[in-house]
């Protein structure tokens, strides 16, 4: 009975020890992860200083279309709102970038000194506790041991004494044993905290994501447009014809 | 008859100058453009290589869920997808950035000298036909003067020679009205032509684009399993009670 215990209590403190240690372990790979996200967001920042430049260049191009004289007015005004899509688009990835540094990777930084000193404490819980136990599992074996001897030399008065005793040892280890499954489900749930933890600061960042792509929807209608207004670029469209018949008498 | 059409040629040789002004002096906006957008497109390929560098960290910590002793599998195998999804994001990033350099940025460059050369070509030939036009108006024009001074006379014979003069003046003005109108016309189609062109090369870009929007679908998904499978971070999911469960009896 006492071998079959410790066999599983050496399982258990051995299984948390590998659980502490994998979590000590992680720090390279999340720092890592850590760098590489910032590194990520100072270009998206910089994507987004660009973009709004690059936007601004292209309202003059659509300016230049819808302030021609003839024939590219529908042009100049489909580029206007192809531009303004693109606004709403660089606005959402400012916004993406903006949370993907407050919600992830500021938040994720400070969460390490969290973790580090929660992983600390239950290692250092678990080894007092374990200590604790097996002390007293000690104390009463050696208590047993000494009542078994008497018992051996015939005086069978201490019988009921030494049959409490080993059966304090047996309640001894039993509480081991369920010390040792707490801290390895304690363990187990802050490993898991850690992933929660990560996809609940994750999320808002992908939500931006999915929200600054699906600005990209109403970019197909203008495509479209667009398409059909320069399908025929060797002719001009009724505007412009109408713009030289209408020079006729004018005082141009 | 004369002062009428004289006031229709000046109007439409007026506005022909006007929209050849306008594409010459339009230059610096187009140059701008192909600036501020290669700007941008070098931007979107350094955010491609520190996304494909955090995508690398991100799966580090994806694995770090997946190969614990227990709890996080299925979340480190959403991560993954996750992952992967955004792997996908990022190729359509690369395909888009090139895109853009190779379908609107090079080749926009290049068609700006041709617009250059197409414009002074369309410049020079109308100075041409419009100078030789007002010659022969002018020429027709003295003679007809020369007859009109003769019919004066009296010489009543010089009539029909004088209405077959006068007659040709018109028709040299009728012909002039046409070559400016001609002229114009080919101004607004080479300036039309331009915003065709910019569009037909803007319009695979925006086809990558969009394309980046088919992933969007799948990221919701995958953030929604995400939230699922963390939505109770204090407490062990089956799976990990079960790797407690199984360790009773084991060799580990």
């Amino acid at each position: 009975m006492e071998a079959v215990i410790e066999k599983e209590c050496s399982a258990l403190g051995g299984l948390f020890q590998t659980v502490i240690g994998d979590m000590k372990s992680s720090y390279p790979i999340w720092e890592d992860f850590i760098t590489k996200a910032g590194k990520l967001q100072s270009q998206l920042r910089a994507t987004v200083v660009a973009a709004a430049a690059f936007l601004d260049a292209f309202q003059k191009v659509a300016d230049l279309a819808t302030n021609s004289r003839g024939g590219t007015r529908d042009i100049g005004s489909a580029l206007t709102r192809m531009c303004m899509r693109h606004r709403g688009i660089e606005t959402k990835l400012k916004q993406f970038s903006m949370t993907f540094l407050d919600c992830l990777i500021n938040p994720l930084q400070e969460q390490m000194e969290e973790w580090k000193r929660g992983v600390a404490t239950l290692d250092k819980d678990h080894a007092k506790e374990y200590k604790r136990a097996r002390q007293e599992i000690k104390k009463k074996s050696s208590d047993t041991l000494k009542l078994q001897k008497k018992a051996k030399k015939g005086r069978s008065d201490f019988q009921p004494q030494l049959d409490s005793a080993m059966q304090d040892v047996n309640d001894k280890y039993i509480l081991l044993e369920e010390t040792e499954k707490q801290a390895l489900r304690k363990a187990l749930i802050e490993e898991r905290q850690r992933f929660c933890c990560f996809v609940a600061m994750l999320r808002p960042v992908v939500d931006e994501e999915i929200s600054m792509l699906g600005e990209v929807t109403h970019l197909q209608t203008i495509s479209d447009d667009l398409k059909a207004l320069t399908s025929d670029p060797h002719k001009l469209p009724p505007a412009s014809e109408q713009v030289i018949m209408d020079l006729k008498g004018s005082d141009y």
